[in-house]
């Protein structure tokens, strides 16, 4: 028994629902389905977590909740944070574009920019957290944020009727454990593909070394996958499932974030674009039969990036 | 009895199966459902009834299809030629842009350009079918292409569960009349709300003067719902079930578009914007609990005009 279990992903359903899209699937091909979750609130299956941590928290603490991150995970906070009337504060590295803080703003988010880095931006809301009593939610490494992402396999299996095989990216490993477990939904859990860029195989090398271990952070989905190493509670659930750990190259992510656009008119960033790269490239080949969803985590971009990409 | 029935859309259902995708409903709020057109195969629902036309024409002449459209309909007959292995000849008005003949021609269309404006290139396209025996797919008013269209309302009733109201674009009429059709699943037929820019009135002016008359034709949608009339099918179906006819200002279109981007991630051309412009405008006020489907029904567009747009 693992520290998060398949009846918490099921509670967590029922905590989010109507807080959260219920995304939908595309069936590009027979057999072959999309989970659209780039079109989920804030652009990210992160607000599932999000929800999740902070509904399950009962009473706030009137500092309202905290979390560290310019990218997804902040944009998640902040969107559940202004929708539940939640104080919110997001604490983001000085090298964060003013765009991302701006969009921080917006969604009323008390946005501090401090250290060079992520991790000193995390310190620093750690050490904030600890002055206020405001929740913490954790972009990964927290049980009700792993639950919360679970619904998406959840949701998966329902959707599809079933499939053999789930896709999915890893990053901190929160969305690939979390489907994992809410994709448990008879006696056939199907297998999971998890998929990371070469340049950071976070779970790749914590399957190598027996634990999370710090990794290089690099390439183009470095902005949503870029953890330095996998969170222990993914790393429980993952291992002790066998999942299937596949790299791929990031020309090849690039490859799949334009061939969403230009076949399927979806726009994903490129971490959004990771797990359908496993397939495109070949990196992961389906048998004949074989039904397989893939997650399309995220939107989070430019569409002027695609430019040209159309007819 | 109209010349189209429900039964029609039964049967292009069972046709066009496999050949175009089941497009999903997203529900961004509790009973506002998105159909999400825009996501189909050429970029728009036209490949529905091109498929449609196409193979139910039995044994094709050996000059293949034709059609007149530097367009969304241009493209579909194009996908669907090339995804059936048939010759596709398609006529467009010298003042297409280089980036759609390109388009049409990477699909393999033997692509024509003549004439100074649409109607020139529609009488070429006309005449040459003459003289080749080519199967014409015109983009609205045939039975065939209609019945294929409606394959949209079918799905959309089959998907939510059923709907009060449907919310779809009008140019042609030829997506909302057979969506009028298939939407009749049982005895409950959903109120048809059909929306048009001020710019292009064809059901607004065709219903006042009691038939299709000609309009001016201008506006930010004009490219995808700029026929100068409406076809004689769609007010046969349209007139018949006393469809509500509203008109949306282009800023409110361009308004639409840009928060299908920043709410939804989804890149809609200004036309796959009019329906939901209809919503966010005020045109159309649901009722308390009323149940409605906003067709999305075109992506075929530069993303790079929504930059700037997201977080």
């Amino acid at each position: 028994m693992t520290a998060v279990t398949y009846d918490d992903v099921l509670d967590a359903a029922v905590r989010i629902s109507g807080h959260v899209l219920r995304t939908p699937v595309l069936e590009i091909s027979p057999g072959l389905f999309l989970k659209l979750e780039l079109l989920q609130h804030s652009g990210s299956f992160k607000v599932r977590g999000a929800f999740n941590r902070i509904l399950s928290a009962g009473t706030l603490p009137a500092a309202g909740v905290i979390a560290a991150s310019g990218g997804n995970h902040g944009l998640a906070v902040a969107h559940a944070a202004r929708s539940l009337g939640v104080r919110a504060e997001i604490f983001v590295p000085e090298v964060t574009s003013p765009v991302k803080v701006a969009g921080l703003r917006a969604l009323g988010a008390h946005t501090t920019q401090v250290g060079a880095i992520y991790s000193e931006a995390a310190e620093a809301a750690a050490k904030r957290a600890a002055e206020t009593g405001a929740l913490a939610v954790h972009a990964y490494d927290q049980a009700e944020v792993l639950a919360g992402q679970g619904t998406t396999g959840l949701e998966i299996m329902e959707q599809t009727g079933g499939v053999d095989t789930i896709v999915v990216a890893v990053g901190g490993g929160g969305l690939a454990a979390g489907t994992t477990l809410g994709a448990r939904a008879g006696g056939d859990a199907p297998r999971i593909v998890a998929v990371e860029p070469h340049a950071i195989p976070t779970l790749h090398e914590a399957l190598r070394a027996g634990r999370p271990v710090p990794v290089q952070v690099g390439g183009v989905a470095a902005d949503a996958l870029g953890a330095t190493q996998l969170g222990a509670l993914a790393f429980e659930v993952l291992s002790g499932v066998g999942v299937e750990s596949v790299l791929v190259e990031d020309k090849a992510i690039i490859a799949a974030r334009r061939a969403l656009w230009e076949r399927h008119r979806l726009v994903a960033e490129p971490a959004g674009a990771a797990a359908y790269a496993a397939l495109l490239s070949g990196v992961h080949r389906p048998a004949d039969g074989e039904r397989v969803a893939v997650v399309v985590c995220g939107s989070n971009t430019d569409p002027a990036t695609l430019s040209g990409a159309a007819g």
